[in-house]
């Protein structure tokens, strides 16, 4: 039997951060268009984001078959990071690869599927999914949805901007912030990819923070407020609801009052 | 007669950068609950994003009179820039209470009607309706429905990620790209709201750039490559859209390649 076709298009399409409501006309017709949707399993503790991702395609799609389950290799988080990464990512092009030919033999002859991942927030932001896509080889044709990033669920829950007037905002993750503290020349920072607590590292003086947890979905969780007297409330809630559903998403956005780094109030 | 009751409940709906697919499900539904859509005009210039704003209320409310048309106060720009924004938006507050108060008078009895504004992009990302909406007196309720953002289109647009792996990124503007040159601690700078070729104030070896203007719209114009060799061409590129238009709207990543500051390819 000949081999099958590898991927032909790969559609990565974002969906928001968990609220079905957050999936954008572009994304759904994306997905109407193609043959095979790729759903990751990643264990028991994140059943609630397959599940997520099955609801969005039962709405969309209705009950058509062409869901396709495949487990998600593990990282392995011994050694060093970015090589630890780079091994993940290979890992996760084969699983990619291997579904997407199980499920598309049947398929459009000899011209490979086009097949449609689900990506939480969007595609673009802290999400390794076009990497990935760069490892498939043959490197199928790739198109990028947009989605509601987590930033943006997180400013709209607590309606504020993610910028003052004119003054710059760093993005950056829970590890950069633990290991070298406040960035320079910024008096407002985004930090996503927390494992917890970063922001103890800080010199709470005059920061305000804003703290958001499963942003858009029923059991969406907001505490704002002055980081010295907030951050151990948010170590807390965050800790119990981490226990509570097994798995937990948050980021959340620093101020820091009275720097001299251009911001106005 | 009675003065007419203030807004009574204000929803900011961010509706992405001209696609009107890029809509989300929540932002239609958001906009199907208001007893009043205010649409700005903001002179002939600007006419394509009054029809773009007119056709998406169309595509989900139909034609039901809900639309209130208003001219947008022109800001001072001949001061001091923030105290020019300050008054501008002062005097864009009282053009909604206005405008709301025109139409309001026969809904919602003493309660002040739900007033919904249609944010390009979304309302967190350098955007004034939420600083605005915060003069208003008394002040409404606010509700802000995120929307796709111009910097998820570019990446979206390009098939790049926002960031390098682990590593943070800048947002920032124009006007502080040209008077501060490249940030602090950064390989990665996302500018927006630039009135054109601040890149100019950086030396472009080993800086790539990717821009984008009217993106996700019918004539979006992508270019990418190496600062030094596709600069110029933006900058020709941007002015000649710009004549033909009228207005243009752009974005652009900036990544500087060698840099020590711990981004990963």
């Amino acid at each position: 039997m000949a081999e099958a076709a590898a991927i032909g298009e790969l559609l990565l399409i974002g969906i928001g951060t968990g609220n079905p409501d957050h999936v954008t006309g572009e994304a759904a017709h994306a997905l109407r268009t193609a043959d095979l949707v790729l759903i990751p399993r990643k264990g028991a503790d994140k059943a609630d984001l397959a599940d997520l991702r099955r609801d969005i395609c039962g709405r969309i799609l209705g009950a058509d078959g062409r869901l396709v389950e495949f487990d998600l290799p593990v990282r392995d988080a011994s050694g060093d990071y970015l090589a630890g990464v780079d091994a993940w990512h290979d890992a996760i092009a084969a699983a990619w690869r291997a579904a997407a030919q199980r499920a598309g033999r049947a398929l459009r002859g000899g011209a490979g599927p086009r097949v449609a991942l689900l990506v939480w927030g969007d595609p673009s932001l802290y999400d390794s999914s076009l990497r990935i896509a760069r490892r498939l080889d043959p490197m199928p044709r790739i198109r990028v949805v947009p989605g509601i990033t987590a930033l943006q669920a997180l400013c709209a829950a607590h309606a504020i901007p993610f910028n003052t007037v004119g003054a710059p905002v760093m993005v950056t993750t829970g590890r950069r912030l633990r290991d070298r503290g406040w960035p320079e020349g910024v008096d407002r920072v985004a930090v996503m990819l927390d494992g917890g607590g970063a922001f103890q590292a800080l010199d709470p003086a005059g920061v305000e923070i804003w703290w958001g947890a499963y942003l858009g979905m029923d059991n969406q969780v907001l505490i704002q407020g002055p980081l010295g007297e907030v951050g151990a409330r948010i170590l807390s809630t965050r800790a119990e609801a981490r226990r509570a559903h097994g798995w937990i998403m948050d980021v959340y956005i620093l101020h820091r009052h009275g720097g001299d780094t251009g911001a106005a109030r």
